[in-house]
């Protein structure tokens, strides 16, 4: 297979495992970070610490053999724990026995992803450059150096976008004609905060979980941390009652929390701090089409599918990219027109989809979890997937721990939906879900 | 009133008329505009060389009192004429007696524009000017002098983009957090021909119509020109059979016309020349949100709301947002806070309205005006809507003859599609439409 010269702009989860990819494969490739190096100073701005790996995303870790590294410092959360206002507690097991999605750093994994990198042999990451502009015909382009203004003019074979949501190489893609682009930010914002670790470093809430505080049209959740710490988000809208605009102090919302959320604050010590200092970020959906320019020039995760956080799949459909882009690489070898043709049609359906399932996500998490009804019918829904593992997988298993593609795995949801939709109405379904009536009457109508 | 500096990107025609408005309000203008003064360079690059100029537009122009200048160079187009294969013609008037769209030409009409805001002694026109940055917060824009490369950085208390679908403006403005965005390539595209007049300048085909050969997926259309020509306007998708793609030679395309538009071919002696001469374009329509930034800057036509050209309403939209605006800054004077904020508010569901009618109007003319369902349909609408004036305006009245906002006329045709929907059930519909029963069904469905 011929060598190429390879740019990758953003050394982020996604751009860095794609350098390993690229390297197992011969090719040579720079990085270009508009950041410091994460590994020698510590830039977490209060944002996104902490993810969820799944299935996806642990099947591209196999493939550079990072996964067993990355095992050692993830936490598995087997179920969701939802708390009420008064403070009872509510479970819904993730999967099966033993399945579960795992909380890791988010500085952590890009760390250790940008180690691996560099170990190759072929991949140099170059920090503090921004990029300014992009030639997609000739794959150029230029970055400048932030502390000295020098300016790198970056020509190589193959370039990728690995620059996130607010891409500039998808930038230069925006002005060619007949890109289809879209930006959307919905009506929810987040800030995070904390839940220190208790005496000896142990965790203050079941641990091994994922927290949802869920109220309806907003809610709060929270991830376990290594340190015994939880980082918590708060998910709210930006305007309307009640929002981050309405509730402009922090006297408010600590008045806020000790209505709704009076088990969470109380483990809160730092609430004040965290309230004030921590960002009120946005969130947004990018959709675009094509991904790739030229045969040269091919978007990458976020950059191309940017998506909401509530299926915890941004990561893990960013890190399927490069599963599948090695799979193509491995089938088609130096032809890269057909590589970067079937890469960009096979994942556009497939990241619409996962778009389409995070922001439904949402809506669950939200306002479903803490409803007894919904958690009925996934009582239903795992009693009969238990009884016929082969004709009924959760839509939240085929996301979160298979590889069905994701716009299979919706449209499967979608039937499933519409067969509980019937069973939900037959009579005495409270008392006989358990029933052979049930059963047959589900397998009837699959 | 407060007389303020203001800048405004694009003089052309929402742009230059805008800048009459302000000027009458007491207000100095500087607009920068990209191309050459085409007043005196003809830079025609066979794109978009005429329009049609109905009410809306209509009622901006007597807003500055050119209306009567402009209808000397207009031409009444007072129905469609539809061209078969066979070369039979179909006809279908656009409104009552006399009611008509106006074909002008987009240069002349340009023209009269940029003279009449030079008039007023508060604009000035610096052309050959690009655009490269916007600093949203100080109204500042920077422009490059194309031929010297000297740069003006030009600051104003407001600052207008009228600098149309790709506009620079807007393009600061979508770097900034929660701006909502989309542009959308829709799969035709669209080039020109000419019909050139007959002897002693006289139009070959009907001259005050507008003529449509509609063939399904694609149509040609034509609209009249002062001196006899016509322009034709073939909208043909990209990709696919047919498709610009499929017929790539000239000789392709004068087989394919001479099979689908035979009539047409037969009236352009220079079809080779135009065909291999002007270009394909793309078509788009380009949503956003918000449309203001800052108090200080605002979009304003095609930069804010893009639309495909089938309605014909992309000038005549861009001129009711100078109508609307003007009507705020006399109920509001300098405070342009509220004027902003009522201007995006009021204008955006009607700029998404027009953009979903002009959509649906491509499928009415490339499809349904060949389909004899439809033209009886219409008839029906227009037979009751002629006894009833006060209770059944066609849609497409509303949208060309009526200042009823455009997203109150798009449900309002919805509502009218259902029930006609109801009454093409009726049995006996064909040969009773005029009958008492049709008009009585009718009057109990609204």
């Amino acid at each position: 297979m011929e060598s190429k010269q390879v740019t990758i702009s953003g050394a982020g989860l996604v751009g860095s495992l794609l350098s390993i990819y690229l390297a197992q494969k011969g090719h040579r490739i720079r990085i270009f970070e508009r950041r410091l190096d994460p590994r020698k100073t510590l830039i977490d701005g209060g944002r996104s610490i902490n993810l969820a790996l799944s299935d996806r995303g642990w099947k591209a870790l196999e493939g550079v053999g990072l996964e067993g590294e990355i095992r050692k410092m993830a936490i598995p959360m087997y179920r969701r724990v939802m708390h009420a206002v008064d403070g009872s507690l509510s479970f819904q097991p993730y999967g099966k026995e033993g399945q579960a999605i795992y909380s890791v750093s988010r500085a952590g994994l890009n760390a250790k992803l940008m180690d691996l990198a560099e170990k190759t042999g072929k991949v140099n990451i170059i920090f503090d450059q921004r990029c300014l502009d992009v030639d997609l015909h000739a794959a150029e382009a230029v970055f400048e150096n932030q502390s000295s203004g020098e300016r790198n003019y970056v020509k190589a074979d193959l370039l990728f976008g690995a620059d996130g949501a607010f891409s500039m190489v998808r930038g230069a893609m925006q002005k060619t004609d007949r890109f289809n682009y879209s930006q959307h930010y919905i009506e929810h914002a987040y800030k995070e905060l904390t839940i220190p670790p208790g005496e000896d470093g142990k965790h203050l809430i079941e641990k091994e979980a994922l927290h949802i505080w869920p109220r309806g049209n907003y809610m709060l959740i929270a991830l376990p941390n290594l340190d015994g710490s939880f980082t918590c988000t708060l998910f709210f809208p930006h305007e309307g009652k009640p929002s981050f605009e309405s509730i402009d102090t922090t006297e408010k919302a600590r008045d806020f929390f000790s209505k709704v959320f009076p088990d969470a604050l109380a483990l809160m010590p730092d609430f004040d701090v965290d309230w004030e200092q921590n960002p009120i970020s946005s969130l947004v959906i990018i959709r675009c089409f094509p991904w790739t320019s030229n045969n040269k020039v091919a978007l990458i995760g976020d950059a191309s599918h940017a998506i909401v956080p509530f299926y915890g799949q941004g990561m893990n459909c960013g890190f399927e990219d490069c599963t599948v882009l090695n799979q193509l690489m491995e089938k088609y070898g130096d032809d890269w027109y057909t590589i970067f043709g079937e890469f960009e049609k096979e994942r556009k359906p497939n990241a619409d989809a996962i778009a389409d399932l995070a922001m439904r996500n949402f809506i669950e998490m939200r306002d479903l979890t803490g409803d007894e009804d919904f958690l009925f019918r996934k009582k239903i829904e795992g009693w009969f997937s238990a009884k016929h593992p082969d004709k009924w997988l959760p839509l939240y298993s085929m996301v979160t721990f298979s590889h069905i593609p994701y716009s299979e795995a919706l449209a499967e949801g979608v039937r499933q939906d519409r067969i509980m939709d019937e069973i939900m109405k037959m009579p005495d379904i409270n008392t006989n879900w358990q029933s052979v009536a049930v059963e047959e009457k589900i397998l009837s109508l699959l």
